[in-house]
């Protein structure tokens, strides 16, 4: 591929989602992409990415303009990044090191060296609520010339092995600035649903009002994904297996969305209450484990305070009820905690029976 | 041992719970104690169990005075047992053959031909509430000659191989009868606590109010216990884990015990409030698993049913709401049925995303 002269946006995340991110910002030839690969690095360089896409079909040796072995690697190369697209998991409560803020920090500052007035927009590919609080905390917006953008991405794409990529889902990409009314914001938003649209191929929209459609799909991710990952089975058979086939949405599913629609609706989003048998039935019948269920079973931290504990924070500052999330949320944080211990991030004296206070 | 002359007494269940409780009985010696062992049943005839025991000391080669490889078989012994002890799990949901009712038909039915007038005392050593009431339905009382005797143990005492019992935590047995104006079963049940003592070494009682006594224990088992089946965590560790090490007793343990406190009043049955701090602490710094976990850690079902199902039953034929337990109550069922399909109890169709109507 040759080097497009259009903006520069570096890819952080190389998972099934960042590869495919990064792979249409190439078809689509208008920005010169770079891509900050970790374990798969030397593979890649070597050979490239294959990958088998149900938007741009089979493809051998795909790589991106540039890539790095580390964010820091390519906060040395001197290039000024205008987007810096984040697709990592989101877990504020994970190691230091793995956190956005922490994550994008060296490249956020090494454009914050070289800027000569250009923007550096952050654009967030993640799920949750309030994600952006944690960047605009941890760096001045004024200072460092940011606009931070939210990205909604439905899709279905997997690394299956070093270098492999199956994308089997359709990409759907929603994107906005989290500051409605900041006009720069706005404008970069715009400017990368251009660089990301490829027609008849993939689907990407801006988007201006970007909360209501996290709203959205945190109704999917805040009552069917955590069920999922509580009891560690796919979406079907949490419903299936539910007293009389009914217990799970009658009892868990509908009133969870019931109560993310009242948290929603205290800050003026109105979502329809439609809404909870669409997300019911959307996957009924698809053998599909959401992402939190798959996290659980790898052993992995999952990201369960920006999909309940943020939403749960609003509601308890709202003085709204929240008996269905709050038990859900009560009881996954045990389990974040068993897989914390088991990933070295917590530690337990059993001869005491206490948590080790680091 | 010598065979003695009182009341012919069988267990049914090997496992640490059932091996103790005919020891038990064969120290005092005031009665003739037969045991069904299913899976140890030679290696036990052989050269009996080896018993590391808190109450009794370290013990080789304990036989009761008759083993039996299977219920079946003592049936066919042509002897009449004044006693049927079942240490075995409750699982009214589990597979069929395994079921209370259907565990003790062949000796209530030899019984039956073979009595003389004597009545036919069933002991259930077991957790759970209305758990006589499959007994009840299977067998006419009358009939039968049948007393359905209660029985509540705190025990800590496991089979940790075959044949070898480790007795860790001492026998407190509580005993009465499930129908409180039936002067036959309270006899019946004094006198299993005569047969049963051993001063100084065991401790067992003769309850008047076992009702009340069975819904002191599952406050712990319908908050707790349930708990950490769900999250697969030992007590010590969900409390610790806990949003500021306190979301877990206050947001589930206490709230759960409180509903169960809600419904055991419906029935004029007042538990203490002070009951649900006395059993949170109780295993705060004891590095315990309760059993529920411990089946779903070893694949096996849980014994959810009389454990939250009928409480919740009652609950709601009383009107009362169950927010905590039910949400526990409906995801514990999702892991049954988990274990179920593991254990072959039920069958999900992938193709169709449904489970197998058989």
């Amino acid at each position: 591929m040759s080097q497009p002269t259009g903006p520069r946006v570096i890819v952080i995340g190389a998972g099934g989602v960042g590869v495919v991110t990064a792979l249409s910002l190439c078809v689509k030839g208008s920005s010169n992409v770079s891509l900050a690969i970790r374990s798969d690095y030397e593979l890649v360089l070597k050979q490239g990415y294959e990958i088998n896409s149900c938007d741009y079909g089979p493809l051998k040796g795909f790589r991106p303009h540039q890539v790095y072995r580390t964010v820091e690697e390519a906060s040395k190369s001197g290039q000024f990044f205008d987007y810096i697209v984040v697709t990592t998991k989101n877990i504020p409560d994970g190691p230091t090191r793995s956190r956005v803020p922490e994550v994008i920090r060296p490249l956020v500052e090494s454009n914050h060296k070289l800027s000569d007035g250009q923007n550096t927009n952050v654009l967030l590919i993640q799920n949750g609520i309030d994600i952006e609080k944690d960047v605009w905390n941890a760096f001045n917006k004024e200072d460092y010339h940011m606009c931070v953008l939210s990205g909604i991405q439905l899709i279905g794409s997997t690394k299956t092995s070093p270098g492999v990529i199956s994308h089997v889902g359709r990409d759907h990409l929603i994107v906005g600035a989290f500051e409605e009314g900041n006009t720069d914001a706005i404008e970069a938003a715009k400017r990368f649903v251009e660089l990301y649209h490829n027609e008849g191929k993939n689907h990407v929209e801006f988007d201006p009002c970007v909360r209501f459609s996290r709203w959205k799909k945190l109704l999917y991710n805040a009552a069917i994904n955590t069920t999922t990952a509580l009891v560690s089975l796919d979406v079907p058979r949490c419903l299936e297996f539910g007293v009389g086939k009914k217990s799970t949405e009658e009892n868990i599913f509908k009133p969870a969305m019931q109560e993310i629609i009242m948290i929603a609706a205290s800050e003026g989003i109105m979502l329809d209450e439609s809404l909870a048998t669409f997300f019911t039935e959307i996957t009924r019948h698809i053998m599909f484990k959401p992402s939190m269920c798959i996290d659980h079973e790898k052993g992995q931290l999952m990201e369960l305070e920006v999909i309940l504990g943020n939403p749960l924070k609003i509601a308890k500052s709202k003085g709204i009820e929240t008996p269905v999330l709050s038990m859900l949320y009560y009881l996954l944080v045990l389990v974040q905690g068993r897989l914390k211990e088991k990933n070295g991030l917590l530690r337990f004296d059993e001869s005491k029976a206490e948590l080790i206070d680091d």
